[in-house]
This record gives structure tokens, C-alpha cells and sequence, in this order.
């Protein structure tokens, strides 16, 4: 570890550092250091592709993370919108803007925390960009994909009388944020969820080619905005059963103690679990992938006509029109 | 055009205001608005990736320039890594952090020079990232290209006895830089090529579809950093001439008053000029190319063996070692 600043080794030295500690990959025909990466295509695969800005006070805060984990977190956020349209990550592309004050052996803590969760996802770096920074440290990660053609899931194929499912819990990750935010100390299992989440990879692929899911979306601003999205998208409505949200047991007490904490679950967001629609024939096939791949799967609600509009059914029996609740930026929501 | 404040619309107002403005493209199985872009892969075709961060008060200011040449730049830099290759730009993706203080307007002047660049170039936005800045402007663009397999030209194939080229004129950028930070207004021609360089598209598909360009990188770095690249990664040296060098009117009239100008040429970087290598007996070749594209192309020295390393002619007939001596973030060159 070199605790040289970064300036010592100037922005050549420090892509030669990141390039040294990469991995290769036979699918790259030309990796970091060149004008742009050269990648072979992959016949009859659909290319995906995403991009995500993480900013420093906005997204997260040094306080609250180590570099370690917020070098996996940015890999995985990208990832996740791969396994939300069904394919599998490839590359990755990252470009940090590094504050004056950063020393080397802190972006080798990010690069680590990067580089271990990208072998994790079987995606490669394979290019990027690095400069200073006047402020905050900044980090925007672009991850390629690909899917088989016909196995492609976008958000736009829900269809009425299908059922809604969703991934693991909900909530967990904002409510750590909420109890960070209050200077409180989230235990571990919350905490991983927000600092280290995990990109449902395994399970997107299998929704996408057991040809399970008609529309997907992974669960960032939140399950009503990011419902919301594939609403709109596919032109239909939903109901939303409040009862049948899976939550982990450390969201329930927190929940016992305060039933505003429910929110959290319904608008949170950052949960980066896959929802998605089925139709109702295909629901002994989730139950066992649930089982194979040893993680829940939820049905939470069911789509209807796009007269109903999306609504949402309480503990008490009443429903309600749901309005924009997801995490926005720009606005309150 | 509006002048309300960007919260008035929120952030999925934002990507849909972006979207209904970008034009869509038949390669494009899935564009803005999902969770990725889907695309088909283009048969024989290699795919290019490059990105690149642009923050402001480090790779801009606003007091400078007006926000449609800042998107339409922020695409030309971009693509100018694409054409580095020999390839066609094919697709975009751009990450923005907004001010809080930055209006819909504003955005939607930068989006308009985004998309009229684009569509000069050929290239299409596929998606993206919106999210408030807590400082400054942020600016991540990905583009995509594509080459023939045999087409690709990378900065490894640069060979002893060799020509080395480079297209425009040098330094125009670095100098209407220069003039900004000492308070003074530059010309229209010096500050375009500053605010608004034109990626060398055309040339770049031509030098690598004819077999012509061994080696080839963008001049962004500046002239001697960036022809540094090619030597290191062909293991060659090479012997420049500075006398050669290709300098526009406004160019020679500065340096005539102040000659410490020169180096502006060889350091100042973002010229956005294609630098390459070519066999001696494509010479002719390159002069035709010239008069085709209407685009000065000049021998500036020559590839040496690696013993000798890298050096610069000077006028008076001297020769001397070249250093590093481009510009790179985190250091003073």
C-alpha cells in the first residue's frame, strides 16, 4: 500500500495501476489503455447497455462507507439494470473524478472493492477515465451486457390478470439510510443491504430464459415508482397487496416499533431486487426457482385493466390510487 | 422554453423531455427509458466503447462558454476516441449532475447541442443517468462505435521507418485557453476550436478502411504526450520535427509575438487532431485523402528504433530528448 499522493504518480500511472490489477478477457480484442475498448460481438445476443452517476453527498457518504464497499456498490448498482432486462454483464467502463486530497492507497481500496465485484458478476474493466476532482468524488460506471434476442425482458410486457413478484426484502437499504441519517447504527444484515448490495443476476437470466417474466425492473427509486414505470410502460393498472410485502426480520421490529417505517418498503428505494410480472401458469416455476437459487420470490400484487390504474390494498382491507411515492431527484417525490 | 426550476418537473420529467427530443433509431431494439439500452450487434463489426467525465472547473467554465457548444463538445470528445479507432459512432449515453440553481432551460439548451452534435456524427442517444449536483456541472458521456474487424487501428502498430502524421492545425485550443485565463477575448477561430472541436470522423474511418493508418490516436493530451502513447505501446522511438508542425494563422501570429507559444503546440492538448503512423509508400495516399476531405494532413517526423528513443528537431537543427510533457490530470506534465 503507497500512501504517495496521487499526484506523485500522476494520471497515467495511476490508469497503468488500475490496469495492472485488472483481469483480462479473450472476449476483449483491445482493454484499458487504448482511445476505446474493442469487444468481438456475441451473434444472435442482444448488446445492453447502462450508465449510473454516483456523487459524493448524494449517493453516499465517506462517513458512512468505506471505499471497499463503495467500489462494489458501484459495480453492482450498474449491474442490476443488466439482470433487470434478463442478460448477463460483461464489461464495465469507469470514470472517477478523485477529490485533490484522495491518496493512492485510497483509490486502490476503491479499485479493489470494484475489481472484486466485477469478477464476482463475470464482468471485466475494460476502459475509462480518471481525473481531479474540485470536490466531491465522482463515479460513473457504464456496464455492457448481453441477452439472447428472444430472451430479452423490457418493462413494457405486463399483461392484465398476471401476477407481480418481487426479490428478497424490501426496505432494508433505506432504513439503514434512515437510521444513519439519525445518527443511528443500523446492525450488519441492514447495513450490507444499503453498502453493499447485490445485483440479482442468477435469477434475472433464469426469469428471462425460462421465459417467466413478461416485464421486469430492478427496484431503485423504489417498488411503487419502479412499478409505476413498467405501468406505464405496458399500459395497464395494478393492485398492490400491502399484507404479502416480504420483509426481512430486522425491517419487522423496526416496523413494530414504528408502523411509519412501512414507507420505507413501499418508497424507499436502492433495494435493487427484481420485480416482476408472470403470468399465472408460470407461478410453480417460481416457486422453484425461489428454491434453487434459495432466495424469495414474493407475488405482491396483480396487474389490471389500465381503468383500475395502480392502487394499492391496506392491512385493513381499504385500498388507495397510489401517486408518485418513488425516490426522485429534483423533488420530494 | 421554460425557465422553471427543474423540481417543478422532477427527474422522469427530465429523461422524458430529453427523450421526446432525441430521435430514435432502427438499431435501437430498446432505447431511452429503460433499464438499459438493447441493440443489435452489427455482423464482422467490432464494438468500440469509450467514456469520458467532463467537470466543471476542471474541463470547463460556464463564465466561458454557452451550454449548446458545452453539449455539443462534450459529444465531440467523445466521439473523437471512436474515429481514433477507424470507427463509426453509433450510439451515446450521458450521465448528468445537475446544480440545484441550473433551470429546464438551461438543460434544455445543453440537450439541443448534445442531439445537433450527434446527428452530424451519425449517432444516437440511447440513455442515461439524471441526478442533482451538490457543486458543479457533471458531465459523463459513453459512446459507442463500431469498425470491421480488419479495420480496427489501435495505438500498437506503429513500425521503424514510418511517417507520423497529424491532421488540422496544433495548439488553437490550448491557446484561446490561454487567452481566457489571462482575460483576454480570443478570435472566433481559436475559441471554436476550443468550445466546439470537430471530431475527425471522416478521416478516421478512411485512414483505417484504406489500410493506411498503422497506429492512431487522438491529439488530447497534447501532441508529444499523446504521439508518447503510440511509442509506448508500438516499443518504438521516433524523431519529430518541430519545424513541421502545422500551425493556423492565428497560431503563427501569436507565436510570432511571443515564440514560447510553440509549446502550446506540442503540450497543450485538446486538439482533437488524429495523429497516426503510415508506411512510407501510402504517402501518396494521404495527399489525395487531403484534397478529398479538404483537411491539411502533415508530416511531422518520422518512427525510429526503440534505442533511440523519443526526440524533437528543433529549427535551428538541434535535437533534444523528449519528457513527458502533455497534459495530465493530477500533476503538472
Amino acid at each position: 500500500m503507497s500512501f504517495a499522493e496521487i499526484s506523485s504518480i500522476g494520471e497515467f500511472g495511476l490508469i497503468e495501476r488500475i490496469r495492472r490489477a485488472a483481469p483480462s478477457a479473450a472476449s476483449l480484442r483491445v482493454g484499458i489503455g487504448d482511445d476505446c475498448a474493442a469487444q468481438a460481438p456475441v451473434p444472435a445476443e442482444l448488446l445492453l447497455t447502462t450508465t449510473d452517476m454516483l456523487i459524493e453527498e448524494v449517493h453516499f457518504r465517506r462517513a458512512w462507507t468505506d471505499l471497499h464497499r463503495l467500489g462494489r456498490k458501484s459495480v453492482s448498482v450498474n449491474i442490476s439494470d443488466i439482470a433487470a432486462m434478463g442478460g448477463a454483464p460483461k464489461t464495465l467502463f469507469l470514470a472517477l473524478g478523485l477529490p485533490s486530497a484522495m491518496t493512492v492507497a485510497e483509490v486502490d481500496e476503491f479499485a479493489a472493492g470494484f475489481l472484486e465485484a466485477a469478477a464476482e458478476y463475470g464482468a471485466v474493466l475494460a476502459g475509462g477515465d480518471t481525473c481531479r476532482s474540485p470536490g466531491p468524488l465522482l463515479i460513473c460506471v457504464t456496464a455492457q451486457g448481453a441477452v439472447p434476442e428472444m430472451q430479452l425482458v423490457s418493462r413494457a410486457g405486463a399483461r392484465e390478470g398476471e401476477a407481480v413478484y418481487v426479490s428478497g426484502t424490501l426496505g432494508d437499504s433505506a432504513l439503514a439510510l434512515r437510521m444513519l441519517q439519525k445518527g443511528q447504527t443500523p446492525c450488519a444484515a441492514i447495513a450490507g443491504r444499503h453498502h453493499d448490495p447485490r445485483a440479482r443476476t442468477e435469477l434475472g437470466r433464469a426469469l428471462a430464459e425460462g421465459g417467466i417474466a413478461s416485464a421486469m425492473i430492478d427496484v431503485s427509486d423504489g417498488l411503487l415508482a419502479d412499478l409505476g414505470h413498467i405501468l406505464k410502460a405496458s399500459g395497464v393498472g395494478a393492485l398492490l397487496d400491502e399484507e404479502s410485502l416480504p420483509l426481512s426480520s430486522s425491517f419487522r421490529e423496526a416496523f413494530v416499533a414504528d408502523p411509519e417505517v412501512l414507507q420505507l418498503a413501499l418508497s424507499g428505494g436502492e433495494d435493487y431486487e427484481l420485480l416482476f410480472c408472470t403470468p399465472p401458469h408460470k407461478e410453480g416455476e417460481i416457486a422453484a426457482l425461489s428454491a434453487a437459487l434459495s432466495l424469495p420470490l414474493t407475488r405482491i400484487g396483480e396487474i389490471r385493466p389500465p381503468s383500475e390504474g395502480f392502487s394499492l390494498r391496506h392491512r385493513d382491507g381499504s385500498s388507495r390510487p397510489v401517486g408518485s411515492k418513488g425516490f426522485s431527484h429534483f423533488n420530494a417525490g
